[in-house]
């Protein structure tokens, strides 16, 4: 069990209709400790690909995403959400349902901050029914970019966000991956995941 | 003319109504150097504060109160906003006008997350009718705790906001004041600040 399945079993708690919260930790009060062992860890996993930019979505991605662009020194950008379309003479847009506030929310970003043939790793807290990620890909294609990856803390692998994005040849990393979860009886069953391979990740002497 | 100064003259956009754009480094796109050397700043001016919490509210204050969280080894929180009023029973809520959207929103931090006794730290990008600011006060102070101080990145020296903070008696510290500005001429004047004095800086041994 690694670092975050261990904490979401400790502080995380789970609610009826499928609700896990992790508020006391990941996005509401942030535990700088853990957000930057998930910027770690990201880092790890996607060892030797090539990150011109972090990019997320408001507002809970932002603590990650930040000390994320602090490891790779790259600059993060955040894509705003918004009930309303004004001009988008100088953003791209796109579209994603909110679950959370049952309405669909037009999400851009401002035409300078993703660029063409930029490799882009997308960062976010939760994936569900992957419609922020898809947004943040259509954004970044829309640049003329190129998705390097896709990092998400927390995957909910019974809903089919994370099944699309690997079908559809994304290189995803979950750090979490809840297969299922119960309100009665408040137990969680994480997808095992491989083990960090040691052999693989020789020291080096500098 | 601090490293903030000189920033904003540098890559802020001053756009017609006194707004002014900083989304190339600070609220849209984030330039970590600088986000970095704005939480070092706070440290320094907040010296000698004892500070068990810093609270910011979404979206823009999240990656500067990250980086300032992690120097203090502190927890952060952010509020969250939203237009309609659900259950407040976990809730401690203000409200504080959006002059961007231009409607009242309610402001919002559950329970667990502030607490008697803590003395909690504000922090925002941006200081100008004092909303914002008012509204987080106001939270800290429904859960018993105490303001340690107030972090601004840039204050609008023509409105109210800080004015009004500091006749409060709040320990405001904003690193960037603008006196006026000019869409015209593309011209800012900062306030004059204090120079750091390094004669009351001594170098401790260790």
């Amino acid at each position: 069990m690694n670092f975050l399945e261990e904490k979401i079993l400790t502080d995380g708690v789970i609610k009826p209709n499928n609700i896990l919260k992790v508020d006391s930790f990941l996005n509401h009060q942030i535990e700088i400790d853990i957000i930057r062992q998930i910027a770690y860890e990201f880092k790890r996993r996607f060892r030797g690909v090539e990150v011109n930019r972090v990019l997320t979505i408001e507002a809970s991605g932002i603590a990650i995403a930040t000390l994320l662009g602090d490891l790779y020194d790259v600059p993060v950008v955040f894509a705003k959400k918004s009930e309303t379309a004004n001009s988008t003479d100088d953003k791209y847009m796109s579209q994603a349902y909110s679950f959370t506030h049952k309405r669909m929310n037009n999400v851009f970003i401002s035409h300078p901050y993703l660029r063409p043939g930029e490799k882009v790793l997308i960062i976010d807290d939760f994936l569900a029914d992957g419609q922020a990620v898809h947004a943040l890909i259509d954004l970044v294609h829309q640049a003329g970019g190129e998705v390097a990856g896709i990092g998400i803390a927390i995957e909910k692998g019974q809903q089919r966000g994370g099944l699309e994005l690997r079908q559809e040849g994304y290189h995803l990393e979950s750090i979490a991956i809840i297969d299922n979860m119960d309100w009665h009886t408040q137990t969680i069953h994480f997808r095992p995941q491989p083990q960090q391979k040691l052999e693989n990740t020789p020291i080096k002497a500098q």
